[in-house]
């Protein structure tokens, strides 16, 4: 499978030059990328995020199709921008830069990416973020880390949704825990029932703390 | 994006030249691509089938990593063979083609080709297979299909696994039939409930109709 690998690495280095640019242009912005399979609760998870964050989002929604997605969050009140892929497995740093211009960056705190549904490809591309988040959800199995190790590595936050549902699936907790903190022996991991808004707390705050972190960086830049 | 789709189209023109040297090898055995999101329960799957088919069938497990699904597949006494694809979102032809020199195909009935976790990539590539099966979970969600139309109208079989769950998860079935059906009128969608073994016989009733057809075919193109 070189050829597909040798290629997208090309696509990268060019893409690097965006990402590059969006870092500097966000800010005192926070920006995170969120990365998890079909069906993890991405959107569930912002919605949630709306109801009880101190500070202002947007969200940029990247789906093959549909802007489902987005309507779920603008009925939320928050302001997104659906991007629709027509095929493409993941978002790339070019994209995100011409959706940059269509939005107000000035306005919000923290600006979520929400990328396409897959472990895989949105693992490999840097977007500008701050950072990348991982989310699992129990019904997919506690096998995913050492499965799509790469995501782990890189994430600096993991979130396991769908613990409401651990009495009905076979889920092992520890080896999860185990095999994500051999990947990553640093990253929170934070469970989340998203129907009862367990967790939502702990998740909000993680990104209070981080965006806290990162005006603080960025005053001491500009100084 | 169109950079990654001009390559991958390439790529793909090569890769046909293996797709099709692999359906002539084929012969008489009938080979099944199955797609789906991590942890929707393909592995699962296979397990199920080697208890109940009336067939014998072998195994390509494509993984990013590990050879956990082999293992599990080998515990059932299924020929199996792991491809780690390394960072590679979707199996391809040639490393198919190569796969199957290690594999007694003359001893098999059907062989089946367990897709890397992913609703997007794989659903592109032709392998040389009889045909695509879409495999969705319930705790997914409903609205899969239209954001992942693609490989919803490649299918020849939907199948919408742990229905078990659906007292415990928000699925709108009456949509996700409706949608399926917009998008593909013929294939069946079949219910599973893997844990208790409902709807397994349906699903190698199908299976064993398309290794019937499959044979009968072959016979009429060798007379």
């Amino acid at each position: 499978m070189s050829e597909i690998v040798t290629i997208q690495q090309s696509v990268m280095a060019e893409d690097e030059k965006y990402a590059f640019r969006i870092r500097k242009r966000m800010g005192r912005t926070l920006m995170v990328n969120i990365i998890g399979s079909p069906g993890c609760g991405k959107t569930t998870l912002l919605e949630e995020t709306a109801s009880r964050a101190p500070f202002l989002f947007a969200v940029i929604e990247g789906d093959l199709e549909t802007s489902r997605d987005a309507e779920r969050l603008a009925a939320k009140n928050v302001e997104t921008l659906q991007i629709n892929t027509k095929g493409c497995c993941h978002l790339e740093a070019h994209v995100i830069e011409k959706a940059l211009e269509s939005l107000s960056l000035d306005a919000v705190d923290v600006l979520f990416v929400e990328n396409v549904g897959n472990l895989v490809c949105p693992a490999e591309f840097d977007l500008g973020e701050d950072f990348k988040v991982a989310v699992v959800s129990t019904p997919e199995g506690a096998d995913k880390p050492l499965k799509y190790p790469f995501l782990f590595v890189q994430s600096e936050a993991v979130l396991l949704t769908k613990v409401d549902l651990l009495p009905y699936v076979r889920f092992d907790k520890e080896m999860f825990s185990r095999d994500v903190r051999s990947l990553n022996p640093k990253s929170p991991i934070i469970e989340l029932d998203l129907i009862s808004g367990a967790g939502v707390d702990t998740w909000v705050s993680f990104l209070s703390r981080r965006l806290e972190e990162k005006r603080a960086h960025a005053d001491r830049q500009s100084t």
